[in-house]
């Protein structure tokens, strides 16, 4: 028989936390913490594989099940004194899902299981109060009616309006015992009406019915969204779990609350949390009353924390907060509750934190021994370093101040208010920056924060739905603004007098806590301090140079302070487009001869000889590769009327040769086209320009500072060894013309992009005349999928969406087909050049899991965007210690 | 010490047939019937390995060359009898190319070699004639001029119109031996003020500036275009043939020609060859005299064949004939000459023919033993077929002869006259038919008559170069038409007062010799006889089957008749373009939802079900593929403004709406955009409209019939297993539906194409679930290589042209890049289903050298257009005998 069930109570535990495959993250911790003798209520947890079984076997359960479930409950009985059902000290219990990776609020949860009309009397006499009682069995109703039985929350929601009405109140907390138990009355007639059926009394059947809706929640569409954004598989599944419930709602000696082992935005090592006196831990999350703040240093003038209110409580707590920081080396995030001034722990996990707080913590962490500098440089998401590496608001910059609330995800934003999350969505789709302001946030809202660029709510604490989620999404984000009054309908928000409405510009500082109108001047980020120490102890460890994509002084000074080790990808008609050479490379395609274009790229030579001798500058002592020309000539042509007349005025031809050489450039798939050393072939001299503009730079630079640099020139587009032999030969032609006549010789590097199948196919033959291939990931993702970047919007997002497609193979590298490709260019290229320098330059060059790729196959480097350097540098380290643990050589 | 140089003589050679790699063609088949005895002077060939040398090493000989030429020259001497540079009985050389191939008049010859001013003398004195011995003098100069010192033709032809207006007669037999002795000195002048030297008189050296200019020839550009429309690597090289002069010019009981052994136009096991009395061979080759027939059997009233003329020579040569074919059996062009009575053999060589006579030649052999069935099979070149299979003049049209002329090369042909060989092919271009019209051709043509669908000449015979060239290239050529007057600067030709201007119509019969003025119809060829026959033959060696691309009924039933195995790809995107169902299709494109969609796809139901019915109809008992839609919706809207003005009245929408949704659907793209099976993700009930189609239609059929078919449904643009998985499962669905309503079921398959790399790269993944991969080439080919077929004409051609690729892609797969993604997709896809039906259908499964691949990698079979079907029959039948040679398994 397979264990479907593991148990725990404080003390004992079939499981532990290494266990969360099996157990899910929550049920693991909470063995984990129960094994280390923390005051844990018993429970047991059913395995996610019991929930694989289930979808696999068209919602069936396993067999055996059942029995190991009964035994389970039994021993939560004898632990806790309690009995299941019984109508004098009657046990309940929590049913809450928990799969392998946190994924807040997206499953289901049924809490006070066990209630019904006798054991209510029971807990009534138990706990010596009948409101008490009789308030846990209408929420208990409430949440089995609408999580278990569908039976739309509102309905629940307009009886206890009813009843205030009737009764003249205002809050719930005015409602006596006997308005409670009046309030299951007509909660049960709602179920009994709205399923056809009363509401179950025998709580097996409730148990059974809860886990069903847990484990049905699984495939609930905002766990799937969840599951999409978060790339969590299906074939996890979630756990259920099992507890004795205790609670914090049975007086003012009672509380529950949430917390981080240390503050989740800085990082500083301080007890950070929020609780609520007299409440259950719902009341928390769902940010319907703002809670308190746990530690005194936290509180503000007038507030009272858990350490004044309730010091022994907190003093254990803050025991169990330094015990589980040192088990499991790593910030926690709990969930606790004080019944009568016991201390209950009902959740642990490794917490959630902003990005700058995990490069803190992991830096604190190594230096207070918990962890080794390896480690440290494992603890932190290289995609979050995103953040701290984006602007801030300038702090000299003239603002106008709107509303503040609560720093509850750094970094800053500007963009345009909406209202919905729809809205936002749609807004960002056509790329426009927006800030999606809401009175609180639910997972309905997901897609929306995702597309935001800023997120502010009127309602909720720092650890509210739109808190956690938008720290986890890097979003910056604004909280409970309470100064802030959002209309729906009229899609406006006030602050006082102020109205902003939909549309409207607003800028948010996430880091403080505040809302301004308009737009507000930014600044670069700081580079030093923790961030400096984290990239220096990740470059100890990575193996992959990470070169940046750069064609400007401006992104080559940017890829130098980020700590780039070269340029990887100049791409040099990004130097056409400047106005006051775009005139010249026009002429050029106009040209009815080789004569014409020489002439106009003569024009072009001190232009491109200039930007090589600024990169060559600003990057001395390290490579910089530079591509030559490879788009379509037709890009650099006028697309507008007025351009169109303005071009053939300059050129001193007509409007319409100017459309007919046009026409005659245009193709049906460019991407396919004349282009690149395509282009080489046929148009020699555009080549030969840029290759003497290249080796003149060199030489110049090298004058002038004293070290040669060593261009990598780099031919685009070979799909046939002979193209690039061609090329190769001409390139050289050029160089000894130059060496001639400066009487002076550089090194340099003549090498390919390997992005088209044909030439990873044949890379072999090609390997033998190049000195480097740089993977030109863009391209092979298109050709290897017959997909055009430009116009895979169509469907790629719902193949995504879908499945079909597990991620965005232009975001991460698709490593099944185009990672094969590169692995047989990589084998075959080695073959004819064991040595041969071997990097890539695709946008996958920043994307860790694909550095992670990169590394495995032993690519020399990656080439990113400037402002990925650091990201992919971490990445690149952690691929490097990853790499040793699983992939021992 | 290398072999250079083979010596051969009458009963003696160093070399043989078997060594055409090493001494050429020429060379190796000299060796060869000196070897067995047959009547050749005495000479000695210098291998194409000197030729590699010589441009490997900056034109420079290899060392011992010439100590093995001196020696080598030495037996020439010893046989021949005559010494060379002698005073008295001079020995002359012929120097002349010979590559692996023939190349008929690409590279040089230099005859009458070892001539100078003492050697003059001994010839005139040895054959008593000092006219021949000074013609034969001013013959050498000329030519030793024009091709090794590089003097232009016309100043040696002007020096003759000189002396004759001089002399004041107009003939060349009219002048005597002291005007060609004048001429000569003359010759020499123009010599010397053209090159500043004097015309060298040493015989060594003019040998070396011979072998030199035959070396160079090379590489003359004639060559390098003959070799790339033959596609022969440039590395071959040739070898240079050094042998004892004979002539043919030395009176009337001399004479020169040239035969083959067999009728070359059709193929009938007559004496066929023309020649000339007192004449040298180039007289006969280049068409300036009109030559006689050789046998009596083609000589028309008047006419004295050499059968008349020299009896006993012409004994001798049938003689020679018989032995020749009994040896090589293979019918063979041979050249010869008759000196005083005496015949000696100048070259034999396996002949070209015309695909008839190819055809009854090899039926023919194998019927009088000389070769076996296969080797019948073997003989005839597949392309050539093609021209068996196009039609020919319809022999009830009405038609209005122009003029007659010799039926040079085979097969009939209508288009536009030009009378350059730039217009053939620049109007050829446009996609006009074109009939290239000359007096002769010379090399410098070859572009035109490759351009042109037919040729026309008004002077040379059958050998000449128009002739032999028209039919190596399957053209119709109709030569020598004397009653035809052409004039270039009129661009006009008349017969009597008939007047035919460049770009009026023309229709040429070459297997009739006629001409008529503008269009006659055509009727489809016979495919029985020796044709049948032959497909019988290759039938029962070929393993690969052979299926056709066929849509329509008439494209089925040709297929079925030219022998096909079943379609292999049927484009259902075809079926919409019908004007009967474009409507549904657009309104299908224009609906704003499915059920829309779905209400314009049942309009096509029953034009698809009958669509596919005809085709299982036609097709009864094999196998037929359909693939499901393909294209990109917007292939499908209408392009002009009228059309688009009527889809906005059919549809009941604005004209701005079709546009709107036409700008939606456009890609930037195509190729790679939202098409194949991302249409079918898409748009589920394209394809689920399309399956029920298929399935309806063959329980139909299968009632009609009682032969079920067996559709096999193919899934386009698959490169994710998962597509695939979705489609299968709903053409499952859809086939479930069907068998329950019709109470009925039938077996079908179910495959992919395997289009795009990543398909292939994950080809075990696919396979797993397909029961067939089709690999659809043409779209691999786009994929593999970044190459648009649309845009590729920029620069393809030049590709093709320069030797970067050796051939069009998309007419030859692509063996080394497409190839190997090939064979990675078979051997990943046998991984995971051994058994897998594999074949492919894009345009390569017509072509000879692909199908040969397919045949390699062991695929099931190849699908061709249904024309190409014949063609891909005898390939498949030549591969899987030149496959059990070559690849011994």
């Amino acid at each position: 028989m397979r264990k479907f069930v593991y148990s725990f109570h404080q003390g004992l535990s079939d499981g532990g936390a290494a266990m969360y495959d099996l157990l899910g993250s929550k049920g693991a911790n909470l063995a984990e913490m129960a094994r280390i003798n923390l005051p844990v209520p018993p429970g047991f947890t059913i395995t996610t594989e019991v929930c694989a079984d289930f979808y696999a076997n068209d919602r069936q359960y396993p067999t055996g099940l059942e029995a190991q479930v009964d035994a389970a409950l039994k021993k939560i009985e004898e632990h806790d004194g309690r009995n299941f059902g019984s109508k004098h000290k009657p046990l309940l219990v929590s049913v809450r899902s928990g799969a392998r990776v946190s994924m807040p609020g997206m499953m289901d949860t049924v809490l006070n299981l066990g209630l019904n009309d006798v054991t209510v009397e029971g807990l009534a006499g138990s706990a010596d109060d009948a409101r008490f009682a009789w308030d846990s069995y209408r929420r208990f109703i409430q949440m089995y009616g609408s999580v278990v039985l569908g039976v739309a929350h509102h309905r629940f929601e307009e009886i206890i309006e009813n009843v205030k009405i009737d009764e003249g109140v205002v809050e719930d907390t005015q409602l006596a015992a006997q308005d409670w138990h009046r309030i299951v009355e007509a909660y049960k007639d709602v179920v009994r009406a709205e399923t056809g059926k009363p509401f179950p009394q025998d709580p097996h059947d409730q148990l059974w019915g809860a886990i069903g809706a847990v484990f049905g929640s699984w495939m609930n569409q905002r766990a799937i969204t969840y599951r999409r954004l978060h790339e969590i598989p299906a074939e996890w599944g979630t756990g259920v779990t099992v507890q004795a419930m205790v609670f914090g709602n049975m007086g003012d000696d009672c509380a529950t609350g949430v917390a981080f082992t240390r503050d989740p935005s800085t990082g500083i090592n301080e007890f950070y949390g929020e609780y609520l006196l007299n409440a259950q831990g719902e009341d928390v999350v769902t940010g319907t009353r703002t809670p308190r703040p746990l530690s005194k240093c936290y509180a503000k003038p007038g507030e009272i924390s858990l350490e004044d209110a309730l010091p022994e409580a907190y003093a254990e707590l803050d025991h169990v907060r330094q015990t589980l920081e040192r088990h499991y080396h790593d910030m926690q995030d709990i969930e606790f509750t004080i019944q009568r001034k016991k201390l209950y722990m009902l959740q642990t996990r490794n917490a959630k934190r902003s990005a700058p707080a995990s490069v803190r913590i992991a830096i604190d962490m190594a230096r207070e021994g918990l962890i080794d500098k390896r480690e440290a440089v494992m603890r932190v998401n290289p995609q979050s370093l995103d953040q701290l590496l984006h602007p801030t608001l300038d702090p000299d910059a003239p603002r106008r101040l709107l509303a503040k609330g609560l720093p509850a995800s750094p970094g800053a934003a500007s963009g345009v208010v909406v209202f919905s999350a729809d809205e936002a969505e749609m807004r960002a789709q056509k790329g426009e920056a927006v800030i999606l302001a809401r009175v609180e946030t639910t997972p309905e809202d997901i897609h929306g924060m995702h597309a935001a660029s800023g997120i502010l709510t009127t309602r909720g604490g720092m650890t509210s739905h739109a808190a956690v989620v938008a720290r986890g999404m890097g979003r910056p984000c604004v909280a409970g603004v309470s100064g802030l009054h959002i209309d729906y309908a009229a899609k406006m928000l006030a602050a006082g007098s102020t109205i902003v409405r939909a549309g409207d510009t607003l800028t948010i500082d996430g880091t403080k806590g505040e809302i301004f109108v308009g737009l507000v001047p930014m600044v670069e980020p700081s580079l030093s301090g923790d961030f400096a120490i984290l990239m220096d102890w990740a470059d100890e460890v990575r193996r992959l140079k990470i070169r940046a994509n750069a064609e400007t002084p401006l992104d080559a000074e940017t890829a130098r302070k980020f700590g780039a080790d070269g340029i990887g990808l100049s791409r040099t008609e990004h130097m056409f487009f400047d106005p006051e050479r775009i005139g010249a490379v026009r002429q050029m395609i106009m040209a009815p001869d080789e004569t014409g274009r020489r002439s106009a790229l003569d024009k072009l030579v001190p232009f491109q000889r200039r930007d090589f001798a600024d990169l060559f500058r600003i990057m001395v002592g390290l490579p910089v590769t530079i591509r030559l020309l490879d788009p379509p000539l037709h890009e650099f042509l006028p697309r507008g009327e007025l351009e169109l007349s303005e071009i053939a005025e300059i050129l001193g031809i007509t409007r319409t040769a100017v459309l007919q050489r046009s026409a005659e450039l245009s193709e049906a798939n460019p991407m396919l086209g004349h282009r690149g050393c395509r282009l080489g072939i046929s148009f020699p001299e555009i080549y030969e320009m840029q290759a003497r503009a290249i080796f003149e730079a060199a030489l110049d630079v090298a004058v002038e500072t004293g070290m040669p640099p060593r261009p990598e020139i780099m031919v685009p587009l070979v799909s046939v060894r002979r193209e690039f032999e061609i090329i190769r030969a001409q390139i050289d032609r050029v160089a000894a013309a130059v060496f001639n006549e400066r009487r002076a010789t550089i090194e340099y590097d003549v090498g390919t992009m390997i992005e088209l199948p044909r030439a990873a196919l044949t890379a072999d033959s090609i390997a033998d005349l190049a000195d480097f291939f740089s993977f030109g990931t863009n391209d092979l993702t298109q050709t290897v999928f017959g997909l055009s970047r430009d116009d895979a919007g169509r469907f790629l997002p719902r193949y995504i969406e879908s499945g079909i497609l597990a991620k965005d193979p232009f975001v991460t590298l698709d490593i099944e087909g185009v990672g094969t490709m590169i692995r047989i260019a990589v084998e075959k290229g080695r073959t004819t050049r064991p040595d041969i320098k071997l990097g890539i330059c695709g946008e996958h060059g920043g994307d860790p899991a694909s550095i992670n790729f990169c590394e495995k196959i032993g690519l020399e480097y990656v080439s990113c965007s400037p402002y990925r350097v650091p990201v992919a540098r971490l990445a690149a380290a952690q691929a490097a210690i990853g790499s040793a643990r699983t992939y021992p050589s």
